[in-house]
């Protein structure tokens, strides 16, 4: 289980990696083991619909088990597939890094999910975040 | 308009409040003036849905220009007109109080939600965030 | 049919029959005899989901066939039967005075939606800028 | 901000540079910084479904603070991505030029979405009704 505390570490650390890696303004999002909201944060200058981008970054991850770049990989393979993953969950799964697993031992316990540069960027501000907290990271 | 920093001492300061005042766990969130999520905390122990009663309490609150307890006075006199209200914009309205504006003069700048308590703690601990934060609240 | 030179003397004289009156800023929608939009503006100093209402109230008219004001009495008298008419139409119906049809003899040729003031008033505008257009209005 | 005679000089612009380069009918519609419909018009001979289409582009445009022809760009690169980030926001995203940025300096203030002709058309379109507002276009 993920504390209110943790969550706000995880954001915390991932915006801080932000600023270290020079990237654009960030919004990051903590889901909790059924997917639902714990914590979100969009920095200033960042568009107004980075909630939802970062949210089907960490849905997806957490309704499917499987971090962004998995998705991704299936999603290059087999896109229609993926399309219709998305229909199936309401329109809420962004399959592109940046959507990362908080693992308790193999128990998928949340997930972070960040958006506002380059995927693989997102993806390493996500991970940095949830180590942060005391958590092992799916990327 | 509201910054990061400026909401993030209303979800705080609301929380606080929310302590301070005895209240269940809360989940408060604050959004910008078309609507769109700027921060969100969700208090352990917390119900997993209380984020989207959060958001629709502050989001009718933004769309329509008037706050839960006026919104309330309307379904209480006019219930069918809330419940069309509500799907006019996609389920996102929740038409009572702890939906309050975040006022900058006579515009709207955004609007907190809050809930866990009674309707009536929710709003004042709504209240307490957003004048720590130096905005005045239109409950 | 309603041309766009039409819904434009409908949305101006609705305007300035607002302003005449003394009303709060309004928003007026013209809709096509499919329901469609051909024409909307809002008036500054209105909140954000000003279309969605104004829309709703024209919709539910073309739709049904129904003035709001007989949309509202069937409301007042069957409540639950308006609710599922919204879902029926994808929450798009909003059933309240200020959506007007647009009659040319006995064919609804589109319906206009006015929101902002009362729904009385609102009415009153729609039907100044349907009449003011060349067409009965059917209130 | 964009105030409504703003948007109609943007329209009115838009539509007569269409009619200047000879362009199919157009429709025009304008949004605010969080993506609010603050006017619109279908030209006589557009289809029904016209507004759908601008209000698409112009969307997308706001809500991820990218033009038309950078999601463009994103699809034909990533085509998965741009169908999910369509889910995520309800449909509403429609990832070609024709939506083009209203700026305000640095700041995103709404965008304006134009449909009807070719993609470029449109684009250039827009432009021309967002410069003669006096705002500068992203397209």
């Amino acid at each position: 289980m993920i504390t209110l505390d943790q969550a706000k570490v995880m954001i915390d650390v991932a915006r801080k990696t932000g600023r270290e890696m020079g990237l654009k303004p960030l919004s990051v999002v903590v889901l909790d083991a059924g997917g639902h909201l714990l914590a979100f944060e969009r920095e200033d200058g960042a568009s107004p619909g980075r909630f939802e981008i970062a949210r089907g970054k960490a849905y997806g991850a957490v309704m499917l088990g499987m971090p962004g770049s998995a998705q991704m990989a299936r999603a290059e393979g087999q896109a229609y597939f993926m399309a219709a993953v998305n229909g199936a969950f309401g329109g809420k799964v962004v399959p592109v890094p940046g959507g990362v697993l908080v693992m308790q031992g193999d128990a998928v316990v949340g997930a972070v999910g960040v958006t506002g540069d380059t995927s693989e960027n997102d993806a390493a501000a996500a991970v940095a975040g949830i180590e942060a907290a005391g958590f092992a990271a799916k990327a």
